[in-house]
């Protein structure tokens, strides 16, 4: 009996019946590890590290070892060495910190799950390229969350401090796991609340939590605090009270969370209040809060995220406003920047205020929630984009990586099942930006979908059992589809959604408010003329994009001399960015010969037709895939069909009264008629992502 | 001055620049006739068929010439011959008949709107091939047209008799120009009021319009009208008070209108009333009313429409209650029959009634009106349909051909501007059904959208001027793309619409009620089980499909041995008939070779694929067609695009939980959820074509 129950055990337990719902993330291990894991010291976070082992590894023991030597503290605190013993029988983790041990741990069960490696001949030395790898939430204290599409904000204020929910070690552990080690907890469109004692207090039962993860917390401050929260009248970063009351409330902060990570800005920008209220600059905004944050070491993240609707070219702000500020910032201050000088478009060019600042710290903000790429209804895997910025922007010369986040409660935490992508590879990038997007594709799709036949299979294969394996084609056949068709789906699924989105440089042409689905005719009286998508598309019977050229308005003047060259001339700019560089004409010749008329249809169409492609694709996984997913994914992507039929139509439809050109026919013709997709209005929110049902009845 | 008026009249007369709306349908002739029309006799006829031929003929003179020889009466009063004089400077049109000489004026305009003969030396001899071509308007009195889709009824019962709309004239001019010489004006569900004093007196208005265009008025009855308008205790056709009845109400109708054809009748039949309530057969109804109609030469079109909800396959039923009645109906009693047995589907076989009543006059009933493909939305040209029928019943076994009409009161008449070939294709068929589909569609292309500059190119053709025109290279191409791809486009339509809709022999999936748009999985409870889809399509984990073999129904005894056997052989029954007369496995083998699922998979696909194509090629035409009716074709287009879509995803995804199969993966994915496409109820009557935006909010 016995026998039979424990059979029947393992039969269940090699064999889950249970449903995925995607809340384990890539951390999907069995756990049912058997070996030894010693530690030469007690923390709780090798605590932490030591369970994580004992739960799933599989293989010889393991020693994590804080040691202290010239090896190690070259490695860093964060750093470590995994390595194999000669006689292959056990592997050591070393480094001079305990996060490094921390990090290392999960670098091993990451091999373990991904089997990339021979495990009996590690040898491995990591550092982290960044000392700050954080994520951005823009939640709100009444837990919703500004452009967040997968549920409400994790922090439930209410009953904090004093109920701790599961989810925030969970949320730790995932951090940890690809290590991310900050988070800054509330929207940088801030409420001065967050800095009250009575919040204060939950947000250091929140950094109670993450601290042995190696998370530190951060938090987003409303520069007229001093005003809303103390009474003060005024927020003058040089006025005497300002700075003292600064300074108290920082001490009040790291009386409670003595590794508090510091403050993130977002001054003078859309309405925000800032140091310029005040006629004072951005730098001496920030410095008076760096002053008060060095005694603790903390940090200030200043954003340059600013945009004056009276000045023209939006896309120079930035560059305009920051760069004469070279040179004025603390040292614990960085200048928080968007990857492109807009804002998180499809495509945008790099920001080139990025290096244009020597004497400044500067870091990159880029956008892991969908706010402009189909919210959690499109399927969008986003390293591709940030590897673009990369061949830009030299990593070492930034400080550190911010993401804006893309969690919610929602069970699978991303919305998206293939969101949940965007959340890791932001993490290893920020780890070290020299790697693949598809490499790291290729982990995350081993750790999130590879099943048990298959880790099974891995087993076997480490184990030496090759020949057994080569005849079971059914396996070797799924894992080849697994891993090549999603991986390339993965990768080409950014381009897709440029393609039917904003092709050819074209940007900002989304619906008013929410940023759900085209809008480029959206005119609503009144408004900055620089939220208006035909402010930035400009389409007239001449031709359609944005004159940044030296005939325009210069922007291209910005980047340094040999891009300045290539981009500000019509027949060198790269097709990619020639509407966010140009006003071309609709017959201008494109790389491809097409006319740019032409070649903006079959880029709209392109994108359709890869949509489609990606649901045949995902339709091929069905049996290698658990049904709860699998079916998750195929019904999104049938929504991310349809909508992208929905932006080639309006767009195609509504540019052609300027181009007076027809569809190309051998392209599908448009199934939408222009006024229909005029009357369009979602009845969604700004932290909504719109369902199947709101989708149907207004398209 | 007078010079420079008469060059702008010229030219706007040459360029009209007037929109198309499609209300002149195929009679688009331009006034500018000059030539001499004389005739041998004046009467209204006459005079009309003159006046056509004064208005818009431009070639030699013509005399019209009522003769009666030997020659004009074997081709009897209808029929005509058309000829150049042998010095070709005069044509003759003679006929025994004056509504032949009508025929004939017809005939010559419409050789010269086509240009397809050489007018320098026409021989033309014409005879209908059935004396009786009727249309069945489903008109109710409140003006309501039961499955019409272009509007309301043509006929303002409220202003008749003594205002006369001038669509009356033009109604009976158009049918004049294709041959029809009938109508019958009100539903078969008929009202008993169309038989009162004060209703007759405004059928007699319009038939009074009517007649001199050639064409009869006949009435649709209800059976019960001795009780429901003589008040009499019964409708009993061997009472002696309902036989005295009709007679008076007989003698009543033909004393307003001497030329009156007779009555159609649908008698228990879906509701109806009818002979079989008071235990009588439907010939002793029929010839009751026979009799009555017999002094005045009047006609009985006995529909044989019937099936009752208790019996067994409801497609047997006509001929189970028709058949035994061989040889028992009077000879001025004509059973109306529908083409296939069950009801007007986009494919189904042909009724084996048809000829098995040798000793009984038959006709087929045809429905012009697209009540199961797609009302006015979905472009469909059905005369390869009825040709199709035409393959199986020889047209000489007929005594006539009636079509349901889809004509009202919208500016085109029809909805569709191609429901339009619809009405053209009935008439030339009824004429002579051994006409090609294609060269209708060519006939009526060439009328209905030949713009001036091709007519212009005719006229020079005509006049020897070929070099001129072969280097006039656009309106070549325009001319080939007009006939060829248009043609090609109407000739492909109805395959594809059975293809999207109801492919393989499958039948009767349609939405409850209104029947726009699929239902396979209606099911009302209490309802009549032969009105719900799944006793038609009966699928379940083995198949799908009737069977109507010997198996089954024995559905396929009725038909001659060669077809019995044919049909009777699962692995013979040709594929689009398979699912009509078989339950076949879902892994059947089809004659491609493919298993039936994935065939069906195929053909849902093809004809979503077929609409795309014929948006293209419409597309295409935009230069050649007025913008009016090139947007309005183009508008339904799109319709019918995401209609094919919505049947393909609805069918698929809903027999796909009885296959328990996938859609091949080289297939494009569905882009709805069935649960989604389960909750769509439009909003529609049985006289309503749904809105584009009623559409879109259901879908």
């Amino acid at each position: 009996m016995k026998k039979l129950l424990s059979l029947l055990f393992m039969i269940c337990f090699l064999f889950p019946v249970s449903a995925e719902n995607g809340s384990r993330l890539w951390l999907r291990y069995s756990t049912d590890g058997n070996a030894t894991i010693s530690c030469n010291k007690q923390s709780p976070m090798l605590g932490i590290a030591a369970t994580e082992l004992r739960r799933a590894w599989k293989g010889v023991p393991v020693t994590l070892s804080l040691q202290r030597n010239k090896e190690t503290r070259a490695l860093g605190e964060e750093g470590y060495r995994l390595f194999t013993s000669d006689d292959g029988r056990k592997i050591t983790i070393t480094s001079a910190g305990e996060r490094g041990l921390l990090y290392g741990a999960f670098h091993l069960l990451r091999l373990q799950d991904t089997g990339t490696e021979n495990l009996s001949k590690l040898n491995i030395k990591e550092s982290p390229a960044y000392n700050l790898r954080i994520l951005n939430h823009w939640d709100n204290l009444d837990r919703s969350i500004e452009r967040g599409y997968a549920g409400r904000s994790l922090w439930d204020w209410e009953a904090l401090p004093s109920t701790l929910s599961d989810r925030y070690a969970d949320y730790a552990r995932a951090n940890a796991s690809i290590g991310i080690n900050g988070t800054v907890i509330n929207n940088v469109n801030a409420s001065s609340q967050i800095l009250s004692t009575e919040y204060l207090e939950k947000v250091k039962a929140l950094a109670d939590v993450f601290r042995p993860y190696g998370i530190r917390v951060y938090l987003s401050i409303n520069f007229a605090s001093p005003m809303q929260l103390g009474g003060l009248a005024t927020a003058d970063p040089l006025d005497k009270e300002v700075i003292a009351w600064w300074k108290n409330k920082t001490k009040e902060i790291y009386h409670l969370i003595p590794d508090f990570g510091g403050f993130l800005v977002k001054a003078n920008s859309e309405g925000q209040p800032g140091p310029c209220d005040f006629n004072r600059t951005h730098a001496e905004g920030a410095n008076m809060l760096a002053d008060a944050v060095k005694p603790y070491k903390g940090i200030i993240m200043w954003r340059a995220f600013v945009y004056s609707p009276s000045d023209a070219d939006r896309a120079k702000q930035a560059y305009l406003e920051f760069q004469p500020l070279d040179g004025q910032f603390r040292d614990n201050v960085i200048v928080q920047i968007k990857n492109g000088p807009v804002d998180f478009q499809p495509r945008e060019p790099y920001s080139p205020l990025f290096g244009a600042m020597p004497k400044t710290a500067q870091m990159v903000e880029f956008q892991i929630t969908q706010e402009y790429l189909g919210f959690s209804n499109h399927l969008v895997y986003l390293a591709p984009m940030w590897k673009e910025f990369f061949d830009f922007v030299q990593p070492s010369s930034l400080k550190a990586m911010a993401g804006v986040a893309n969690i919610g409660t929602d069970a699978n935490w991303c919305g998206h099942p293939f969101a949940q992508s965007n959340w890791y590879a932001f993490g290893r990038l920020a780890w070290n930006p020299e790697l693949s997007a598809e490499a790291i594709a290729e982990e995350w799709l081993k750790q999130t979908f590879f099943n048990e036949e298959l880790r099974m299979k891995n087993e076997e294969f480490g184990k030496g059992n090759e020949e057994r394996l080569q005849s079971d084609i059914s396996i070797n056949s799924s894992f080849l589809i697994l891993h090549s068709s999603l991986k390339q789906l993965m990768m080409q699924s950014r381009e897709a959604v440029v393609d039917y989105m904003m092709p050819l440089g074209l940007h900002h042409l989304f619906a008013w408010g929410h940023h759900y689905g085209p809008e480029p005719w959206c005119d609503i009286p009144g408004a900055r003329p620089d939220w208006m998508p035909s402010y930035y598309h400009k389409a007239d019977k001449a031709g359609i994009g944005f004159d940044r050229s030296h005939t325009g308005s210069n922007a291209t003047a910005q980047y340094p001399d040999s891009l300045c060259h290539l981009y500000d001339d019509i027949s060198t700019c790269p097709d990619e960015y020639l509407l966010w560089f140009h006003h071309a004409p609709w017959n201008h010749t494109m790389q491809s010969g097409r006319t740019l008329w032409d070649e903006l249809c079959y880029r709209y169409d392109k994108g359709v037709q890869q949509v489609r492609s990606f649901q045949r694709i995902w339709d091929l996984t069905e049996n290698y895939i658990d049904t709860e997913r699998f079916k998750d994914v195929q019904s999104r992507l049938k929504i991310q069909a349809r909508d992208a039929v929905w932006w080639k139509d309006a767009c195609l439809l509504y540019f052609m009264e300027y181009s007076g050109m027809r569809i190309p026919y051998d392209i599908e013709r448009p199934i939408h008629e222009l006024d229909d997709l005029k009357q369009v209005k979602l009845p969604i929110d700004n932290h909504e992502c719109p369902t199947r049902k709101m989708l149907d009845e207004r398209r």
